[in-house]
C-alpha cells in the first residue's frame, strides 16, 4: 500500500487528489506544520529535503509533486490521467506541472516562506508585498492560455488539473480577487470542486483544520 | 529538424547537451539576452514566458527544462538518457530534475534575477547576500546522496547529469568554493567535462562570448 505524507493545504493536496482519482490504495498521514514536524528527524529521515508530499511505494520514496504526479499516472494508466502514449503530449503535461512548481508556487511562497532567501525582516517584507503582482503574472499565462478549458489540457480530465486546483485554493491568500482578475482559472476551481472524488479528498484532507 | 533557443550559460545549457548526446538532428538559436531578447514581440511569440530553453518541434513549442529533457530521452529511447521502462526509476529522475528547477535554480535565481520578487533595491541586495549559504544548502542535499556516483542516478548516464552540470557550472558565481565545499560535486563536473560530446556542445554554446 502507497503511504502519502501530506500537510493540509500544502501542494500535497495535488498528489492527494490524484492518488484517489487514480483509485489507489493508499493511506494519507498528516505531517503537522504547526509543530514543525516537518523539520524533525522523524520526517528528515523520509525526506531530507523537509517538504511535503513524500509518497512512500515499495521501491522506495518519491518527493516533488510533478514526479509524484507523473509517477501516480504511469502506475495507474487505466485511470486515464495523462496522455502516456503520446510523448509530446506527454511533455505538455510536465511542462505545465514544472511551471506551477517552479514559477507559480515559488512565487506564492515568497508570501509565507521570504525567509528562505533573506533574513532582514524589511526584506521578507519587500517580498511579501510584491506577492499578488508576481502571483497573479504567473497565473495570468495560465488565464491566457495554458488552461485550454474545460480542463487544463482541453477535453481530457488530468494531473495538471489537480495540480492547478492546488495552487488556485491559495490565491485569496495571495492578496487576487479570482472572479474578477482570473475568472477561467476561477471557473476551473468551481468545476474541480463538482467532482465527487475531489469533495470527498477535501473532507478527508482538511478534517479537523478549521 | 528541432530548434533549440538558448542563452550562453543559461540553464538551456542542459537541453543543448542533451540533443547531442541524443544524437538528434537539431539547430541551435542563441537569443540574446545582453539586448533582452527574450522580452520582445518575436520572442515572446515562442514562448510568452520570455524565459529559454523553448523547444520547437513538429508538433509544437516545448519549454521548461524538466520537461523539455524527459521529452528528448522518450523521443530518442536509443540512446539510453533515462530509465524509461521503469516508472519508478523514471519518476526519481523527475524528483531529481524538479528539484534542480524549483530549489536550486530558483535559489541561485535569487543573486541576479531578485527583482522578480522584489522592487526594493535593499531586498534584493539581502536576497543576493544570502545566495551563497540558500545555494550550498540545495546543493548540500546532492553532495550527500542524490548524486549517487558517478553519474547521479548511479552507474548509467542521464539527463540528469547534463541538468546538474548545467547548475554546477553557476557555482563560483554563487559565491561557493566549490572543491572545498562540494567536492563530489565537482568531480562530477569535472567527469562531465571529459566527455567529449559535452566538450564539443561547450564550444558551439559558448563561442564568441568572453
Amino acid at each position: 500500500m502507497l503511504k502519502l505524507y501530506y500537510s493540509p493545504g500544502s501542494c500535497a493536496l495535488a498528489s492527494h487528489i490524484v492518488l484517489s482519482e487514480a483509485g489507489a490504495d493508499f493511506e494519507a498521514v498528516r505531517v503537522d506544520f504547526g509543530s514543525a514536524e516537518q523539520t524533525k528527524p522523524e520526517y528528515l529521515a523520509i525526506n531530507p529535503k523537509g517538504r511535503v508530499p513524500a509518497l512512500i511505494t515499495e521501491h522506495g520514496i518519491l518527493t516533488e509533486t510533478p514526479a509524484v504526479l507523473a509517477y501516480i499516472a504511469q502506475r495507474y494508466p487505466d485511470a486515464g490521467l495523462a496522455p502516456l502514449a503520446d510523448a509530446f503530449a506527454f511533455a505538455k503535461v510536465q511542462e505545465f506541472n514544472s511551471y506551477i512548481c517552479s514559477t507559480v508556487h515559488v512565487n506564492h511562497a515568497h508570501g509565507g516562506r521570504g525567509k528562505r532567501w533573506a533574513d532582514d525582516p524589511a526584506a521578507i517584507e519587500e517580498m511579501k508585498r510584491k506577492v499578488p503582482e508576481t502571483v497573479f503574472q504567473a497565473f495570468d499565462l495560465i488565464e491566457q492560455g495554458m488552461l485550454q478549458g474545460p480542463w487544463v489540457l482541453g477535453a481530457d480530465y488530468s494531473i495538471c488539473d489537480a495540480y492547478l486546483y492546488t495552487v488556485a485554493r491559495w490565491l485569496e491568500r495571495d492578496g487576487i480577487e479570482p472572479a474578477r482578475q482570473l475568472p477561467r482559472v476561477t471557473e476551473h476551481r468551481a468545476r474541480m470542486e463538482q467532482r465527487p472524488v475531489v469533495k470527498a479528498v477535501i473532507e478527508e484532507h482538511f478534517a479537523g483544520t478549521s
